[in-house]
Protein backbone atom coordinates (compact mmCIF):
# COMPACT_ATOMS: atom_id res chain seq x y z
CA UNK A 1 0.00 0.00 0.00
CA UNK A 2 1.73 3.48 -1.07
CA UNK A 3 -0.63 5.44 0.75
CA UNK A 4 2.04 7.38 3.10
CA UNK A 5 2.34 7.17 7.05
CA UNK A 6 1.62 10.78 8.69
CA UNK A 7 3.55 12.02 11.79
CA UNK A 8 3.31 14.48 13.54
CA UNK A 9 5.15 16.57 16.20
CA UNK A 10 4.58 19.73 18.19
CA UNK A 11 7.58 21.37 16.41
CA UNK A 12 10.98 19.19 15.42
CA UNK A 13 11.67 16.98 17.70
CA UNK A 14 9.67 14.21 16.27
CA UNK A 15 12.16 14.43 13.09
CA UNK A 16 14.03 12.01 14.91
CA UNK A 17 11.01 8.84 15.23
CA UNK A 18 10.42 9.94 11.23
CA UNK A 19 14.21 9.69 10.86
CA UNK A 20 14.02 5.87 12.15
CA UNK A 21 10.66 5.01 10.59
CA UNK A 22 12.71 5.81 7.16
CA UNK A 23 15.43 3.84 8.34
CA UNK A 24 13.68 0.63 8.99
CA UNK A 25 11.06 1.17 5.90
CA UNK A 26 12.81 2.65 3.26
CA UNK A 27 10.28 1.87 0.81
CA UNK A 28 7.08 3.74 2.51
CA UNK A 29 6.05 7.36 2.04
CA UNK A 30 5.84 9.69 4.74
CA UNK A 31 4.02 12.94 5.65
CA UNK A 32 5.43 14.90 8.68
CA UNK A 33 3.86 17.73 10.22
CA UNK A 34 5.19 19.84 12.64
CA UNK A 35 2.53 22.28 14.52
CA UNK A 36 5.65 24.84 14.91
CA UNK A 37 3.06 27.70 15.10
CA UNK A 38 1.40 26.19 18.62
CA UNK A 39 4.62 24.73 20.01
CA UNK A 40 6.11 23.80 22.69
CA UNK A 41 2.75 21.47 23.83
CA UNK A 42 4.16 20.38 26.84
CA UNK A 43 2.69 23.90 28.96
CA UNK A 44 -0.94 23.60 27.13
CA UNK A 45 -4.14 21.60 28.58
CA UNK A 46 -5.51 18.43 27.52
CA UNK A 47 -8.11 19.83 25.69
CA UNK A 48 -5.77 22.23 23.91
CA UNK A 49 -3.65 19.30 23.00
CA UNK A 50 -6.66 17.21 21.40
CA UNK A 51 -8.18 19.45 19.68
CA UNK A 52 -4.88 20.49 17.56
CA UNK A 53 -3.73 16.54 17.39
CA UNK A 54 -7.18 15.94 15.58
CA UNK A 55 -6.67 19.15 13.53
CA UNK A 56 -3.62 17.62 12.32
CA UNK A 57 -5.24 13.67 12.15
CA UNK A 58 -7.58 15.72 9.51
CA UNK A 59 -4.87 17.33 7.50
CA UNK A 60 -2.81 14.71 6.99
CA UNK A 61 -6.34 12.04 6.38
CA UNK A 62 -6.93 14.59 3.73
CA UNK A 63 -3.64 13.23 2.27
CA UNK A 64 -4.62 9.79 2.44
CA UNK A 65 -2.14 8.70 5.10
CA UNK A 66 -2.22 5.02 5.90
CA UNK A 67 -1.68 5.27 9.39
CA UNK A 68 -0.88 8.02 12.07
CA UNK A 69 2.17 8.60 14.59
CA UNK A 70 1.82 10.93 17.06
CA UNK A 71 5.78 11.24 17.41
CA UNK A 72 4.98 13.73 20.32
CA UNK A 73 5.12 12.76 23.71
CA UNK A 74 2.37 15.27 25.04
CA UNK A 75 -0.03 14.67 22.31
CA UNK A 76 0.78 10.68 22.62
CA UNK A 77 -0.32 11.12 26.46
CA UNK A 78 -3.02 13.49 26.15
CA UNK A 79 -4.86 12.73 22.84
CA UNK A 80 -3.56 9.16 21.52
CA UNK A 81 -6.16 6.99 23.58
CA UNK A 82 -9.05 9.18 21.66
CA UNK A 83 -7.57 9.41 17.97
CA UNK A 84 -7.49 5.31 18.72
CA UNK A 85 -11.00 5.64 19.22
CA UNK A 86 -12.20 7.42 16.74
CA UNK A 87 -9.95 7.72 13.73
CA UNK A 88 -10.26 4.46 11.19
CA UNK A 89 -6.45 3.66 10.71
CA UNK A 90 -3.86 2.39 13.11
CA UNK A 91 -2.56 5.24 15.17
CA UNK A 92 0.38 4.86 17.09
CA UNK A 93 2.17 7.03 19.87
CA UNK A 94 5.51 7.15 21.41
CA UNK A 95 5.22 6.08 24.79
CA UNK A 96 3.95 2.45 24.90
CA UNK A 97 6.39 1.36 22.34
CA UNK A 98 9.23 2.81 24.76
CA UNK A 99 7.54 1.32 27.45
CA UNK A 100 7.21 -1.84 25.65
CA UNK A 101 11.05 -2.08 25.01
CA UNK A 102 11.90 -1.04 28.63
CA UNK A 103 10.26 -4.04 29.63
CA UNK A 104 11.61 -6.31 27.26
CA UNK A 105 14.97 -5.70 28.49
CA UNK A 106 15.10 -4.72 31.99
CA UNK A 107 16.38 -8.15 34.16
CA UNK A 108 16.79 -6.01 37.23
CA UNK A 109 13.37 -4.36 37.70
CA UNK A 110 15.09 -1.04 38.30
CA UNK A 111 14.27 1.09 35.35
CA UNK A 112 15.21 4.97 34.55
CA UNK A 113 12.64 7.07 32.77
CA UNK A 114 14.06 11.05 32.02
CA UNK A 115 11.99 13.21 29.63
CA UNK A 116 10.77 16.68 30.06
CA UNK A 117 9.00 18.43 33.13
CA UNK A 118 5.40 17.68 31.91
CA UNK A 119 6.36 13.99 30.75
CA UNK A 120 7.89 13.34 34.20
CA UNK A 121 4.90 15.15 35.71
CA UNK A 122 2.29 13.06 33.93
CA UNK A 123 3.86 9.95 34.77
CA UNK A 124 3.22 8.37 31.18
CA UNK A 125 6.02 5.78 30.96
CA UNK A 126 5.02 4.51 34.40
CA UNK A 127 1.06 4.05 33.47
CA UNK A 128 2.11 2.63 30.47
CA UNK A 129 4.33 0.02 32.16
CA UNK A 130 2.29 -0.97 34.72
CA UNK A 131 -0.89 -0.89 32.06
CA UNK A 132 1.40 -3.29 30.07
CA UNK A 133 2.07 -5.40 32.96
CA UNK A 134 -0.98 -5.45 35.11
CA UNK A 135 0.89 -3.52 37.22
CA UNK A 136 0.01 -0.81 39.62
CA UNK A 137 2.19 2.14 41.25
CA UNK A 138 2.59 1.27 45.33
CA UNK A 139 4.52 4.00 46.10
CA UNK A 140 6.29 7.08 45.40
CA UNK A 141 9.22 8.72 46.97
CA UNK A 142 11.06 11.73 46.37
CA UNK A 143 14.62 12.74 46.38
CA UNK A 144 16.56 15.40 46.30
CA UNK A 145 15.86 19.07 47.64
CA UNK A 146 16.67 21.33 44.61
CA UNK A 147 15.23 20.79 41.48
CA UNK A 148 18.67 19.47 39.61
CA UNK A 149 18.85 17.02 42.31
CA UNK A 150 15.47 15.86 42.41
CA UNK A 151 14.38 12.47 40.96
CA UNK A 152 11.06 10.29 41.91
CA UNK A 153 11.41 6.68 42.88
CA UNK A 154 8.49 4.98 42.17
CA UNK A 155 7.19 1.69 43.24
CA UNK A 156 5.28 -1.00 41.69
CA UNK A 157 4.56 -4.31 43.21
CA UNK A 158 6.77 -5.58 40.02
CA UNK A 159 9.43 -2.68 39.56
CA UNK A 160 10.84 -0.15 41.09
CA UNK A 161 11.39 3.29 38.18
CA UNK A 162 12.87 6.43 38.55
CA UNK A 163 12.11 9.22 36.91
CA UNK A 164 13.59 12.34 36.22
CA UNK A 165 13.24 15.35 34.57
CA UNK A 166 16.06 16.81 32.17
CA UNK A 167 14.70 20.33 31.37
CA UNK A 168 17.60 21.49 29.45
CA UNK A 169 17.94 18.35 27.05
CA UNK A 170 15.84 19.64 24.52
CA UNK A 171 17.54 23.63 24.34
CA UNK A 172 21.15 21.90 24.22
CA UNK A 173 19.73 19.41 21.45
CA UNK A 174 18.37 22.42 19.35
CA UNK A 175 21.43 24.88 19.73
CA UNK A 176 23.49 21.72 18.82
CA UNK A 177 25.51 20.85 21.62
CA UNK A 178 25.34 17.39 21.85
CA UNK A 179 28.84 16.59 23.31
CA UNK A 180 30.75 19.74 23.81
CA UNK A 181 31.64 19.97 27.43
CA UNK A 182 28.65 21.52 28.54
CA UNK A 183 26.18 18.60 27.75
CA UNK A 184 28.29 16.73 29.21
CA UNK A 185 28.41 18.47 32.52
CA UNK A 186 24.76 18.97 32.26
CA UNK A 187 24.03 15.79 31.72
CA UNK A 188 26.19 13.94 34.82
CA UNK A 189 24.37 16.38 36.77
CA UNK A 190 21.10 15.67 35.64
CA UNK A 191 22.25 11.73 35.70
CA UNK A 192 24.15 11.85 39.22
CA UNK A 193 20.69 9.93 40.90
CA UNK A 194 19.87 7.79 38.48
CA UNK A 195 23.14 6.47 38.34
CA UNK A 196 23.53 5.84 41.89
CA UNK A 197 20.20 3.72 42.24
CA UNK A 198 21.53 0.99 39.90
CA UNK A 199 19.16 1.22 37.00
CA UNK A 200 20.06 -1.47 34.45
CA UNK A 201 17.88 0.44 31.88
CA UNK A 202 17.26 4.09 31.44
CA UNK A 203 14.07 5.15 28.50
CA UNK A 204 15.03 8.34 26.91
CA UNK A 205 11.09 9.64 26.82
CA UNK A 206 11.70 12.51 24.75
CA UNK A 207 12.10 13.24 21.23
CA UNK A 208 14.67 15.32 21.29
CA UNK A 209 17.24 13.00 23.86
CA UNK A 210 18.38 10.64 20.68
CA UNK A 211 20.66 13.46 19.55
CA UNK A 212 22.37 13.44 23.21
CA UNK A 213 22.63 9.74 23.32
CA UNK A 214 26.57 9.46 22.55
CA UNK A 215 27.04 11.74 26.65
CA UNK A 216 24.01 9.98 28.19
CA UNK A 217 25.80 6.27 27.36
CA UNK A 218 28.97 7.98 28.01
CA UNK A 219 27.34 9.18 31.20
CA UNK A 220 25.62 6.12 32.49
CA UNK A 221 28.34 3.45 31.23
CA UNK A 222 28.03 0.25 29.65
CA UNK A 223 25.45 -0.92 31.72
CA UNK A 224 23.30 0.65 31.37
CA UNK A 225 20.61 -0.37 27.90
CA UNK A 226 19.22 3.01 26.52
CA UNK A 227 15.82 2.91 25.37
CA UNK A 228 15.58 4.72 22.65
CA UNK A 229 11.88 5.77 21.67
CA UNK A 230 12.07 6.73 18.25
CA UNK A 231 13.67 3.49 17.10
CA UNK A 232 10.95 1.51 19.74
CA UNK A 233 8.24 3.48 17.51
CA UNK A 234 9.97 2.83 14.37
CA UNK A 235 9.90 -0.97 15.26
CA UNK A 236 6.53 -0.91 16.35
CA UNK A 237 5.18 1.08 12.83
CA UNK A 238 6.83 -1.64 11.25
CA UNK A 239 4.86 -4.31 13.49
CA UNK A 240 1.64 -2.87 12.84
CA UNK A 241 2.28 -2.43 9.35
CA UNK A 242 3.10 -5.69 8.72
CA UNK A 243 0.13 -7.33 10.72
CA UNK A 244 -2.40 -5.28 9.01
CA UNK A 245 -0.88 -6.24 5.37
CA UNK A 246 -0.51 -2.48 4.83
CA UNK A 247 3.27 -2.25 3.97
CA UNK A 248 4.38 -0.57 0.84
CA UNK A 249 6.22 -3.61 -0.77
CA UNK A 250 6.39 -0.91 -4.22
CA UNK A 251 10.09 -0.69 -4.67
CA UNK A 252 11.33 2.94 -5.86
CA UNK A 253 12.06 6.31 -4.56
CA UNK A 254 9.88 7.40 -1.17
CA UNK A 255 8.94 10.60 -1.14
CA UNK A 256 8.71 12.70 2.16
CA UNK A 257 6.61 15.57 2.27
CA UNK A 258 7.37 18.32 5.07
CA UNK A 259 4.74 20.87 6.43
CA UNK A 260 4.95 23.14 9.22
CA UNK A 261 2.04 25.76 10.62
CA UNK A 262 4.49 28.78 11.16
CA UNK A 263 7.68 29.86 9.54
CA UNK A 264 9.60 27.06 7.87
CA UNK A 265 13.05 28.67 8.08
CA UNK A 266 14.15 27.67 11.54
CA UNK A 267 12.50 24.44 10.78
CA UNK A 268 14.38 23.44 8.10
CA UNK A 269 17.68 24.95 10.00
CA UNK A 270 17.46 23.19 13.54
CA UNK A 271 15.39 20.42 11.93
CA UNK A 272 18.49 18.77 9.95
CA UNK A 273 20.23 18.53 13.10
CA UNK A 274 17.34 16.20 14.19
CA UNK A 275 16.62 14.12 10.89
CA UNK A 276 19.36 14.90 8.22
CA UNK A 277 19.77 14.95 4.84
CA UNK A 278 16.58 15.02 2.69
CA UNK A 279 14.85 18.29 4.63
CA UNK A 280 15.62 20.41 2.13
CA UNK A 281 11.85 21.97 1.69
CA UNK A 282 8.91 22.63 3.99
CA UNK A 283 5.54 23.72 3.16
CA UNK A 284 3.40 25.97 5.23
CA UNK A 285 -0.25 24.16 6.70
CA UNK A 286 -3.09 25.76 7.16
CA UNK A 287 -4.86 23.88 9.60
CA UNK A 288 -8.84 24.49 10.91
CA UNK A 289 -9.12 26.49 13.50
CA UNK A 290 -5.64 27.45 14.05
CA UNK B 1 -2.14 58.34 40.66
CA UNK B 2 -2.61 55.83 42.07
CA UNK B 3 -3.89 53.65 38.91
CA UNK B 4 -1.73 50.54 38.39
CA UNK B 5 0.95 50.64 35.99
CA UNK B 6 0.41 47.51 33.51
CA UNK B 7 3.52 45.41 32.83
CA UNK B 8 3.25 42.68 30.20
CA UNK B 9 5.22 39.78 28.17
CA UNK B 10 5.00 36.87 26.63
CA UNK B 11 5.63 34.98 30.22
CA UNK B 12 8.08 35.23 33.03
CA UNK B 13 10.96 37.20 31.89
CA UNK B 14 9.41 40.39 32.46
CA UNK B 15 9.02 40.37 36.07
CA UNK B 16 12.45 41.09 36.15
CA UNK B 17 11.53 44.53 34.39
CA UNK B 18 8.71 44.65 37.06
CA UNK B 19 10.72 43.59 39.75
CA UNK B 20 13.31 46.61 38.96
CA UNK B 21 10.23 49.08 38.44
CA UNK B 22 9.04 48.04 42.27
CA UNK B 23 12.21 48.35 43.99
CA UNK B 24 12.62 52.00 42.38
CA UNK B 25 8.75 52.71 42.62
CA UNK B 26 7.71 50.97 45.80
CA UNK B 27 4.69 52.96 45.97
CA UNK B 28 3.37 52.63 42.24
CA UNK B 29 0.36 49.75 41.88
CA UNK B 30 1.01 47.63 39.15
CA UNK B 31 -0.65 44.43 37.19
CA UNK B 32 1.41 42.04 35.16
CA UNK B 33 0.44 39.64 32.73
CA UNK B 34 1.94 36.87 31.28
CA UNK B 35 0.95 35.47 28.12
CA UNK B 36 1.83 31.95 29.00
CA UNK B 37 -0.97 30.14 26.69
CA UNK B 38 1.23 31.69 23.71
CA UNK B 39 4.69 31.65 24.63
CA UNK B 40 6.92 32.06 23.01
CA UNK B 41 6.36 35.18 20.89
CA UNK B 42 9.96 35.07 19.74
CA UNK B 43 8.87 32.74 16.81
CA UNK B 44 6.08 34.53 15.66
CA UNK B 45 4.45 37.02 13.02
CA UNK B 46 4.59 40.68 13.54
CA UNK B 47 1.33 40.63 13.07
CA UNK B 48 0.37 37.84 15.13
CA UNK B 49 2.39 39.95 17.88
CA UNK B 50 0.76 43.15 17.58
CA UNK B 51 -2.76 40.80 17.99
CA UNK B 52 -1.66 39.94 21.05
CA UNK B 53 -0.58 42.95 22.15
CA UNK B 54 -3.71 44.75 22.04
CA UNK B 55 -5.72 41.93 23.52
CA UNK B 56 -3.76 42.45 26.60
CA UNK B 57 -3.26 46.39 25.93
CA UNK B 58 -7.21 46.01 26.36
CA UNK B 59 -7.36 43.74 29.43
CA UNK B 60 -4.70 46.26 31.51
CA UNK B 61 -6.65 49.55 30.38
CA UNK B 62 -10.16 48.09 31.44
CA UNK B 63 -8.42 47.31 34.50
CA UNK B 64 -7.30 51.51 34.99
CA UNK B 65 -3.54 50.92 34.57
CA UNK B 66 -2.01 54.76 33.74
CA UNK B 67 1.12 53.56 31.75
CA UNK B 68 1.62 50.12 29.71
CA UNK B 69 4.96 48.28 29.34
CA UNK B 70 5.83 45.99 26.92
CA UNK B 71 8.29 44.18 29.43
CA UNK B 72 9.02 41.97 25.87
CA UNK B 73 11.37 42.51 23.13
CA UNK B 74 9.66 40.72 20.46
CA UNK B 75 6.39 42.81 21.55
CA UNK B 76 8.55 46.19 21.65
CA UNK B 77 9.90 45.80 18.49
CA UNK B 78 7.21 44.89 16.65
CA UNK B 79 3.92 46.26 18.46
CA UNK B 80 5.23 49.45 20.87
CA UNK B 81 5.21 51.73 17.73
CA UNK B 82 0.95 50.49 16.78
CA UNK B 83 0.34 51.16 20.86
CA UNK B 84 2.35 54.46 21.47
CA UNK B 85 0.48 55.65 18.50
CA UNK B 86 -3.12 54.34 19.25
CA UNK B 87 -3.21 54.21 23.28
CA UNK B 88 -4.11 57.42 25.15
CA UNK B 89 -1.85 56.42 27.91
CA UNK B 90 2.60 56.42 27.72
CA UNK B 91 3.58 53.06 26.43
CA UNK B 92 6.89 52.03 27.10
CA UNK B 93 9.28 49.05 25.37
CA UNK B 94 12.14 47.36 26.94
CA UNK B 95 14.67 48.26 23.90
CA UNK B 96 14.65 51.55 24.08
CA UNK B 97 15.61 52.39 27.17
CA UNK B 98 18.36 49.54 26.98
CA UNK B 99 19.36 51.36 23.89
CA UNK B 100 19.95 54.71 25.54
CA UNK B 101 21.71 53.47 28.28
CA UNK B 102 24.20 52.03 26.53
CA UNK B 103 24.76 55.41 23.97
CA UNK B 104 25.04 56.94 27.35
CA UNK B 105 28.12 54.45 28.48
CA UNK B 106 30.27 53.95 25.87
CA UNK B 107 32.99 55.77 25.70
CA UNK B 108 35.05 53.43 22.58
CA UNK B 109 31.26 53.44 20.55
CA UNK B 110 32.32 49.60 20.83
CA UNK B 111 29.41 48.17 22.27
CA UNK B 112 27.69 44.62 22.56
CA UNK B 113 24.75 43.46 22.39
CA UNK B 114 23.09 39.57 23.22
CA UNK B 115 19.48 38.01 23.20
CA UNK B 116 17.81 35.50 21.86
CA UNK B 117 17.70 34.55 18.32
CA UNK B 118 15.09 36.30 16.91
CA UNK B 119 15.97 39.43 18.96
CA UNK B 120 19.57 39.74 17.26
CA UNK B 121 17.92 38.59 13.93
CA UNK B 122 15.73 41.74 13.99
CA UNK B 123 18.50 44.25 15.01
CA UNK B 124 16.36 46.31 17.01
CA UNK B 125 18.62 47.32 19.56
CA UNK B 126 21.04 48.41 16.55
CA UNK B 127 18.15 49.64 14.88
CA UNK B 128 17.31 51.61 18.11
CA UNK B 129 20.69 53.48 18.62
CA UNK B 130 20.63 54.25 15.12
CA UNK B 131 17.50 56.28 16.04
CA UNK B 132 18.61 57.84 18.76
CA UNK B 133 22.09 59.31 17.63
CA UNK B 134 20.66 59.60 13.93
CA UNK B 135 22.97 57.36 12.83
CA UNK B 136 22.92 54.64 10.01
CA UNK B 137 24.68 50.70 9.49
CA UNK B 138 27.07 51.30 7.19
CA UNK B 139 28.43 47.63 7.50
CA UNK B 140 27.27 44.30 8.37
CA UNK B 141 29.99 41.50 8.75
CA UNK B 142 30.07 37.51 10.17
CA UNK B 143 32.15 36.19 12.25
CA UNK B 144 32.61 32.97 12.87
CA UNK B 145 31.47 29.59 11.18
CA UNK B 146 29.57 27.28 13.16
CA UNK B 147 26.23 28.45 15.53
CA UNK B 148 28.59 28.43 18.58
CA UNK B 149 30.89 31.36 17.42
CA UNK B 150 29.19 33.40 15.06
CA UNK B 151 28.57 36.89 16.00
CA UNK B 152 27.93 40.20 13.93
CA UNK B 153 29.75 43.16 13.36
CA UNK B 154 27.51 46.02 12.50
CA UNK B 155 29.62 49.03 11.62
CA UNK B 156 27.56 52.32 11.87
CA UNK B 157 29.50 55.76 10.92
CA UNK B 158 29.87 56.60 14.34
CA UNK B 159 30.04 53.14 16.47
CA UNK B 160 30.01 49.39 16.25
CA UNK B 161 28.20 47.30 17.79
CA UNK B 162 28.81 43.19 17.84
CA UNK B 163 25.58 41.27 18.13
CA UNK B 164 25.61 37.35 19.63
CA UNK B 165 22.51 35.09 20.12
CA UNK B 166 22.63 32.96 23.17
CA UNK B 167 19.85 30.83 22.93
CA UNK B 168 20.31 28.75 26.12
CA UNK B 169 20.47 31.29 28.42
CA UNK B 170 16.79 31.64 28.54
CA UNK B 171 16.79 27.72 29.61
CA UNK B 172 19.37 27.79 31.74
CA UNK B 173 17.59 30.89 33.99
CA UNK B 174 14.38 28.96 33.84
CA UNK B 175 16.00 26.15 35.61
CA UNK B 176 17.98 28.01 37.71
CA UNK B 177 21.49 27.35 36.81
CA UNK B 178 22.90 30.78 36.96
CA UNK B 179 25.97 30.14 38.41
CA UNK B 180 27.02 26.59 38.47
CA UNK B 181 29.68 25.24 35.99
CA UNK B 182 27.24 24.48 33.21
CA UNK B 183 26.21 28.30 33.57
CA UNK B 184 29.64 29.40 33.42
CA UNK B 185 30.96 27.42 31.20
CA UNK B 186 28.16 28.49 28.59
CA UNK B 187 28.30 31.99 29.09
CA UNK B 188 32.18 31.54 28.33
CA UNK B 189 31.56 29.91 25.37
CA UNK B 190 28.61 32.79 24.05
CA UNK B 191 30.96 35.68 24.86
CA UNK B 192 34.83 34.42 23.86
CA UNK B 193 34.25 36.41 20.41
CA UNK B 194 32.31 39.61 21.72
CA UNK B 195 35.68 39.86 24.63
CA UNK B 196 38.26 39.33 22.10
CA UNK B 197 36.69 42.35 20.22
CA UNK B 198 37.55 44.96 23.12
CA UNK B 199 33.69 46.00 23.74
CA UNK B 200 33.38 48.47 26.71
CA UNK B 201 29.39 47.96 27.00
CA UNK B 202 27.05 45.08 26.74
CA UNK B 203 23.90 45.11 26.36
CA UNK B 204 21.67 42.33 28.26
CA UNK B 205 18.77 42.40 25.46
CA UNK B 206 16.44 39.56 27.16
CA UNK B 207 14.44 40.11 30.23
CA UNK B 208 15.89 36.68 31.84
CA UNK B 209 19.30 37.96 31.59
CA UNK B 210 19.40 40.03 34.58
CA UNK B 211 19.19 36.25 36.26
CA UNK B 212 23.13 35.39 34.83
CA UNK B 213 24.59 38.85 35.49
CA UNK B 214 27.00 37.86 37.69
CA UNK B 215 28.39 35.22 35.85
CA UNK B 216 28.44 37.47 32.41
CA UNK B 217 30.34 39.89 34.63
CA UNK B 218 32.71 37.56 35.99
CA UNK B 219 33.60 36.77 31.71
CA UNK B 220 33.81 39.92 30.37
CA UNK B 221 35.68 41.69 33.70
CA UNK B 222 35.22 44.96 35.11
CA UNK B 223 36.52 46.57 32.25
CA UNK B 224 33.25 45.89 30.67
CA UNK B 225 29.95 47.86 31.84
CA UNK B 226 26.55 45.74 32.22
CA UNK B 227 23.29 47.25 30.51
CA UNK B 228 20.70 45.73 32.73
CA UNK B 229 17.59 46.50 30.34
CA UNK B 230 15.25 45.77 33.19
CA UNK B 231 16.95 48.83 35.07
CA UNK B 232 17.30 50.83 32.35
CA UNK B 233 13.69 50.25 31.46
CA UNK B 234 12.51 51.05 34.96
CA UNK B 235 14.15 54.36 35.35
CA UNK B 236 12.70 55.16 31.53
CA UNK B 237 8.96 54.58 33.81
CA UNK B 238 10.20 56.68 36.33
CA UNK B 239 11.18 59.35 34.15
CA UNK B 240 7.95 59.30 32.17
CA UNK B 241 5.68 59.00 35.19
CA UNK B 242 7.70 62.34 36.64
CA UNK B 243 7.11 64.18 33.42
CA UNK B 244 3.36 63.57 33.15
CA UNK B 245 3.17 64.67 37.02
CA UNK B 246 1.22 61.05 37.30
CA UNK B 247 3.51 59.21 40.02
CA UNK B 248 2.07 57.83 42.77
CA UNK B 249 2.41 59.99 45.64
CA UNK B 250 0.18 58.02 48.09
CA UNK B 251 2.24 56.09 50.68
CA UNK B 252 1.07 53.13 51.91
CA UNK B 253 0.77 49.68 50.76
CA UNK B 254 1.06 49.25 46.96
CA UNK B 255 -0.27 46.16 45.51
CA UNK B 256 0.31 44.21 42.76
CA UNK B 257 -1.84 41.63 40.12
CA UNK B 258 -0.44 38.85 38.77
CA UNK B 259 -2.51 37.47 35.54
CA UNK B 260 -1.72 34.36 33.01
CA UNK B 261 -3.41 33.47 30.41
CA UNK B 262 -2.09 29.73 30.60
CA UNK B 263 -1.50 27.65 34.14
CA UNK B 264 -0.40 29.84 37.22
CA UNK B 265 1.68 26.80 38.13
CA UNK B 266 4.81 26.59 36.50
CA UNK B 267 4.45 30.35 36.51
CA UNK B 268 4.50 30.77 40.02
CA UNK B 269 7.37 28.29 40.59
CA UNK B 270 9.96 29.66 37.99
CA UNK B 271 8.61 33.31 38.49
CA UNK B 272 9.52 33.44 42.26
CA UNK B 273 13.88 33.31 40.60
CA UNK B 274 12.88 36.27 38.56
CA UNK B 275 10.64 38.63 41.02
CA UNK B 276 11.49 37.03 44.41
CA UNK B 277 9.13 37.47 47.27
CA UNK B 278 5.65 38.71 46.58
CA UNK B 279 4.56 36.51 43.52
CA UNK B 280 2.40 34.11 45.83
CA UNK B 281 -1.06 33.91 43.24
CA UNK B 282 -1.60 34.59 39.70
CA UNK B 283 -5.15 34.80 38.17
CA UNK B 284 -6.13 33.22 34.73
CA UNK B 285 -6.75 35.75 32.72
CA UNK B 286 -9.65 35.77 29.65
CA UNK B 287 -8.39 37.31 26.71
CA UNK B 288 -10.71 38.30 24.07
CA UNK B 289 -9.75 36.36 20.16
CA UNK B 290 -7.94 33.71 22.50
Amino acid sequence: MKNPIGVFDSGIGGLTVLREITRLLPNENTIYLGDTARVPYGSKSKEAIERYSFEIADFLQKRGIKMLVAACNTASAYAVPRLKEELDIPVIGVIEPGAKAALNLTRSGRIGVIGTEGTIKSNSYVNAMNALRNDETVEIKEHGERSLDRYFEIRTSKMVIFTKACPLFVPLAEEGWTSNDVARLTVEHYLRGLKKEGIDTLVLGCTHYPLLKEAISDCMGEGVALIDSAEATAAEVMRVLTGKGILNDAKGTASHGFFVTDSPERFLHVGRRFYGDGLDSAELANLEGQ
